[in-house]
């Protein structure tokens, strides 16, 4: 399984923002909601071997944390706007203590960036996106890698500190730095390649 | 410079589509802008080197070229709503023989894509993606490549039939077929590290 962990540092967790406003509105939600075209997207098909986690950090009921699983999801289109609404109704599902389904293949809970990773770390590699690491071209991916990714902004120091807890590797997607959802699409292609070379 | 030509088989010809439904009264128009997302954005900064047509076939005034010029533009965000809007103001631009200014870096003509492959066919080396085609790492990227890309339809037999009129490459992203703003991800990528070896 491939895991991406994407941090919404001002992400909306109400569900009373306007879809024609994602950009603004909800903390640049449309930030993650393209994290999701990215990960699961394939031109006929979809990804049903990617889980991602928006950790969702802004607004007025945070944080929470939305769980993609790519072999459950249905009703996602690739446009922003109908995956925006996908957030939206999850955001608006009442929690307590327990992760709550809101669509397929879309889970909700008030789990943080600290309660996921931990989750994961048993069952992961973690692997974070940095100019000084190993090329990508050069690294083997494990079976089970998580990328940590942030939104706009960089990871705050307490997410630093988080990520610090947990042993992980460094790599270098190329020479430029890209956007969240152009890393993923980059990372992507080169595990396709190393898992079926051309 | 790196230009794309992406054929919009459906896309609205006309302004007078709404931005909240982009996807579908507006001919897959999402498609197109998504790809204007991927030419042009890095993670601070603007691809200058860039250079993107959009063929408009779709609506009632088809069919429209959108040129876009990385070098000149402004009032360009990531998100689909906003870019989908400077599309919409271009094509509110009353045209006749001659190309139009819009907003800075976008301009909008009645060329088709005959007229756009014609026009760029002795300053560039064209480039199609096929999943037969030589492997994007082991082919050598010309100074001035220009890629043609379909949105989610393949090209049509008459579009098939003016690219055969122009030389051409052949490459292939990967093993997994890509929507085209993900091709264009990998593509710019492969380009920078052969600009800028990590």
């Amino acid at each position: 399984m491939i895991r991406f962990i994407v941090l919404g540092h001002r992400a909306y967790t109400t569900g009373d923002f306007r879809l024609d406003d994602i950009a603004g509105g909800a903390g640049r939600m449309d930030i993650l909601v393209r994290c999701i075209n990215s990960a699961f997207f394939l031109s006929h098909d979809l990804r049903k071997d990617v889980e991602l986690f928006l950790i969702l950090e802004g607004g007025n009921d945070a944080p929470k944390t939305i769980r993609l699983l790519g072999e459950e999801l249905r009703y996602l289109n690739p446009d922003e706007r109908s995956t925006a609404s996908l957030i939206r109704n999850a955001l608006l599902k009442k929690i307590e203590n327990e992760e709550v389904p809101s669509s397929p293949g879309i889970y909700v809970s008030r789990k943080t960036f600290s309660d996921v990773m931990s989750e994961l770390s048993d069952k992961c590699r973690f692997i974070y996106l940095r100019e000084n690491g190993t090329d990508a071209r050069e690294y083997r991916f494990p079976d089970n890698p998580c990328f940590i990714l942030g939104d706009d902004r960089d990871p705050t120091d307490e997410e630093e500190e988080t990520m610090s807890a947990f042993s992980y590797d460094k790599i270098c997607l190329g020479p430029l730095s890209l956007h969240a959802d152009h890393c993923m699409i980059v990372v992507l292609n080169e595990i396709d390649r190393q898992k079926n070379p051309v």
